[in-house]
């Protein structure tokens, strides 16, 4: 089968093995989505190296009692050692002994196939179309801030960063109902956030409303959005940060102890909720497709989706 | 009266203006602590020109309406405007208009008399010693870590640095029955917390004990601290920043963001669950005392509490 690798010479269309079932399902991957992790595991964050893919929509090819066969669904990313106290009460999202799809330790979703275990998939609802339903895994950890803090309309909300992640956040914080601004730097990008009645502006113009949140969402991908987001923090205000990038950041450590400010990191959410949203069609994901591509193309469409102005980017096996 | 003082060419006792009475209260000041803020700021920190100190214990001198005259008295050190949403609450501590005693505007607690709001002040238990009393700024401040993060008995607790306030958080969380590691340098200040029950460690022990912390809290006072206690924590544990210094300190936002962690900012305390310890004499503050100087001697006391192995030096007027 076609997989897309990360390989010590960089990334690759490669024709591998399909995965055999063995106690755990194999899923035929009908679309998967390049997040900006990919992108920053492609250059050399984490130290993957394999398949690389998260987002995907697929339906259960091959199950070990053939429970889910035949079903489309979509999949949690961590998949536990099964056996520790975390993975025990079901959330084995912070197991030690994970492995990530396409992150770390599992070959991921950029593939005519994937192989997960059978808890980590969920049944897609018929109503949510295959071009939605690869938005679960993004949609999740934007609402998996609300497990990490508090949001409702009485907090005032700033999401510092329009990309993909950015707007699906900013989204998902308005339907809390809290008046929220997103802050980024392309104006198209803006718009859809505007459509959902969510208030924007560019980071030039955000010096006036310092010291004017309750909680600041980093989800710009780059440290250059850190002291910016600090700034426009009320006293024991938060800010949560959502992207993942290589490198370190320096931070004041006075303006965190006086203004008693927090810091909140928020990696992923569980799917369920996510899923509802995408149901009831509460979140616009339609205006965050750029284009699509054949898997065999993916290495072009890696190209694309780290260009400028370029939103979701989808791959078809 | 005499004032220990920061100008622009260092730190003096100074002969100047006893403060007249107005609408605030003028303090008698029975006996003052010398704070590692203090230190901070005769360093440069914050910008302070002025009479520092803001541990204090004293005598009500002059009252505009006679209310708490003669009475000892301790006094919280946030002197907020009197008219913002926060202040009208109850609680100037993050009043964008406050003064802070001997800190931010407002001449401090190192001088024979200061002044304060009357709602600042706080009666002190007649069982509570002028000794023990003074303590109870740093100790509320050591209080105020649970109202940013809760602390019980299921929480595994580290705490970095064995200083004075490094000492009293360590006491203030054992008292909840949180286990509670100390991480310090010196075995004769180790010992006192080993004396009430608390596990104690080198730096250089506790590489073995990674991810093992819900709640580590930094009271060392440098940057140095701060990976340490970073890797000390478990996924979704929590870094309470206690000390204030000048500097920046690096971090990796990706660990912050994969194991969940947070980093949150405590400064000070209510005073009145600090004076309910010190008068149930559930805190040792005697093995913190290391010495007293008269006010005259407030540089020479100020060099003394600057160096290794000294614990709370005291000046009295």
């Amino acid at each position: 089968m076609k997989a897309l690798r990360v390989e010590k010479r960089g990334i690759k269309v490669r024709e591998i093995e399909k995965p055999e079932c063995g106690p755990e399902v194999v899923v035929r991957v009908v679309l998967s989505g390049i997040c900006n992790t990919d992108l920053e595991i492609a250059r050399g964050y984490g130290g993957f190296r394999g398949t690389i893919g998260h987002e995907f929509v697929g339906v259960v090819d091959e199950s070990p009692e053939g429970k889910l066969l035949g079903q489309r669904v979509v999949g949690e990313i961590n998949a536990g050692c099964g056996e520790c106290d975390l993975c025990r009460a079901g959330d084995p999202r912070h197991c030690a002994g994970r492995t990530v799809l396409g992150i770390h330790g599992r070959d991921g979703a950029h593939a005519e196939f994937l192989r997960l275990p059978l808890e980590n998939l969920i049944p897609v609802p018929e109503r949510v179309a295959d071009e939605h339903a690869v938005f679960a895994e993004p949609l999740a950890a934007a609402c998996g801030i609300m497990e990490r803090t508090p949001i409702d309309q009485d907090k005032r909300v700033a999401v510092i960063g329009d990309g993909k992640l950015g707007l699906l956040c900013a989204q998902v914080m308005a339907l809390t109902g809290a008046p929220v601004l997103l802050v980024g730097n392309h104006p198209e990008k803006l718009r859809i956030a505007e459509r959902r009645g969510i208030e924007t502006s560019v980071p030039e113009k955000i010096s006036s409303r310092k010291r004017e949140f309750d909680v600041v969402v980093e989800a710009c991908g780059s440290e250059s959005g850190f002291a910016t987001a600090l700034e426009l923090l009320r006293p024991r205000g938060v800010l949560v940060l959502k992207s993942t990038f290589h490198g370190t950041t320096e931070i004041n450590a006075a303006t965190i102890v006086v203004d008693e400010l927090s810091i909140i990191g928020s990696r992923c959410g569980r799917f369920t909720p996510a899923l509802d949203l995408l149901k009831k069609g509460a979140i616009d994901v339609d205006s965050l497709i750029s284009e699509e591509y054949p898997l065999q193309h993916g290495v072009l469409a890696m190209e694309r989706a780290g260009q400028k102005g370029v939103l979701k980017v989808f791959l078809r096996p």
